[in-house]
């Protein structure tokens, strides 16, 4: 269930002490070819993180052999010196693998402003190459997590190949992607080329549709290596179909993780004129704090929902809207419909229906409730 | 202190029986000329209430002689009966008053998909007429306020004449205009394009700089009425002077009377290229729930501001932006600088300041914190 199960792949987690626990904050992750064929996608943030800064140039020429990841620190406004640190950790990944510097991703999470001592994350470095194993993909997923509560995985096979992926993030889920870091292997072979394009596809429906609290991070990176090892080549729409659902399974598992989230809420916008749009509305919806703290106080205030959906500009008739809540529709033509008593949001999963009448797209975007909990969470943890 | 210190107005606040509480909820202002010029600003949200859609009918001839308000139900969702309600209500004062109803505003708020009982809307506002007097502007403050913990009123004095004016409003502060009902008395001479003009330039730099929750509400109305009582023209910058900061001082006082905050926090961006980018970037940041629940948390989290910055399409260089929090400059060049714990976040009022180094426009938007309080009476209260 990890990303060594695909053919072709070593990984390693290992505790370097960037986290004052002792628990383990460094992984890396190896593609052993025959192919070294990759594809990755980064926070929309302007204000990026130098492990991005480094990445978005290693990336360019489609070809990436290893990804090193950190915990314990962001590496995010650190200057000169953090790109400096993220510079000299890909050098030495290269340098102990045989390969050049510019093939090696970097990704770090934590605590933004924090400087890293180098030393200790080289050393981390050159320790995780030491532990890298056929089977270390568990190790590497552990080394991921900040305030996650479980290691996200997932694996999805394909006929004769297979796809397996990491992930980590419990919050700041947001706009263009969620704070996270994703890694994804697959044994298939596909080029570059189609890589990017299956993999744009499947975070388009995914990772892009959670809006957990509004808040883009700084190191959102999703990367997926292809070893090409099992030698066969899937038809690209089979092989974004496994990628798609790869990524939905790990979306939902950040989504159910979301720091002190007590509902996930899923958002959909039926008949809507454009794709688009349909998911314009649905993150207004997911970006009202007063519809999430509704949600949180298992109230099916389906008012903020159409007060939400006003705000954009999506086509409707602002008089002609229907909202279910759970498959209650409360809301018909604008107007009260279904006793909202008959709505029961106690279970965690509740689901918003917008029929907005305008056409025949539609999209579904998640969201978490907005809690005691939350506020706790992000008002005591400095990240 | 209130909207019957202008002279030429009377006002009048009783109780209908539309608040459980018996409380009073329906308030009458009457401008008695012999001008009466108006201006007025609504949401902009498209899903608009009832009372919207016929006010925005009301005000385009520039005539309004009577503002009737109520709370106790905002007539938001109602469908068809709850337009007749707004009509049947502004008939009823047109009548009382020997005017057209056309001359009538109306403005509602409380409970959104609540029908009020028509004929108790109708008997308040006769209640209302027949208690209308030249000292009845603190009754008709009292009046609208909902889960407003203090009536919000402001004098402006100017060169033999005045301006008076009440709010109400307690949350849902935000994007375009908060949920708050304004109305704004002057016994200046001014013409209704020129109070058009003034109010606009007011309300561009007061109310529309509140985000309190980022959410937009669905009955915001601002109305200023001018009897001319006085006899005075004023210069139209010293009259709209004086309405930015009769504006400006209600804008406080909603902002300081938010559910459940701990903290108003002022986001001044300096040097932006255009003040419309300063803007932009000071709504980024006052949208960030992270950044909220820091200063909840008295944690001076600039990265949590950077981060922010990141997400919009302002001109600056990721790599040289300078964050100061309550004047001390924690950020320069994107990188740390003074020890934030030298930041004191105790005291209510926070100030953030952003150098944008980009041009030399500047910007202040208001927001509040993210507390407890805020998830617990967002939760608990069906609005």
């Amino acid at each position: 269930m990890t990303i060594t199960h695909p053919a072709g792949f070593r990984a390693a987690g290992v505790a370097a002490g960037l986290k004052s626990t002792g628990a383990k904050d460094i992984a890396l992750v190896v593609n052993d070819g025959p192919t070294f064929d990759s594809a990755s996608v980064f926070t929309a943030n302007r204000c990026k993180a130098n492990p991005v800064l480094w990445s978005q140039e290693v990336v360019k020429d489609g070809v990436v052999r290893a990804v090193f990841l950190n915990s314990g620190g962001a590496n995010c406004y650190t200057g000169p010196e953090g790109f400096q640190t993220t510079h000299a950790v890909a050098e030495t990944v290269a340098d102990r693998l045989g390969i050049g510097a510019l093939d090696v991703v970097v990704c770090s999470t934590g605590l933004i402003g924090l400087t890293n001592d180098r030393e200790q994350v080289l050393a981390g470095a050159s320790a995780a190459y030491d532990a890298l194993a056929s089977d270390g993909g568990q190790q590497a997923a552990e080394a991921i997590m900040t305030t996650d509560s479980v290691s996200k995985q997932v694996v999805v096979e394909g006929a004769g190949w297979s796809i397996g992926g990491m992930a980590k993030g419990a919050g700041m889920l947001a706009p263009q992607l969620a704070t996270m870091l994703v890694v994804l292997t697959t044994d298939a072979v596909v080029p570059a080329a189609d890589l990017d394009t299956a993999l744009r596809a499947a975070t388009r429906v995914s990772f892009d549709r959670l809006d957990s609290d509004g808040c883009m991070s700084t190191n959102d990176t999703v990367t997926v290596l292809a070893s090409g090892a099992s030698g066969i080549t899937p038809a690209l729409p089979d092989f974004t179909d496994a990628l798609t659902q790869a990524c939905t399974d790990l979306a939902m598992q950040l989504l159910r993780d979301a720091e002190g989230a007590d509902h996930e809420i899923a958002i959909t916008v039926l008949n809507a004129a454009t794709e688009d749009e349909a998911v314009e509305v649905g993150r207004s919806v997911a970006r009202s704090n007063l519809f999430k703290a509704a949600v949180f106080g298992n109230d099916p205030n389906w008012g903020r929902v159409l007060a939400s959906i006003g705000t954009t500009r999506a086509a409707f008739d602002p008089a002609d809207l229907d909202v279910a809540m759970n498959g209650v529709w409360v809301c018909k033509q604008s107007t009260p419909h279904a006793d909202p008593e008959t709505v029961d949001l106690k279970p965690r999963e509740v689901s918003v229906t917008i029929d907005l009448k305008a056409g025949s797209e539609r999209a579904t975007v998640w969201t978490n409730d907005l809690t005691h909990a939350y506020v706790h969470e992000n008002s005591a943890y400095s990240s």
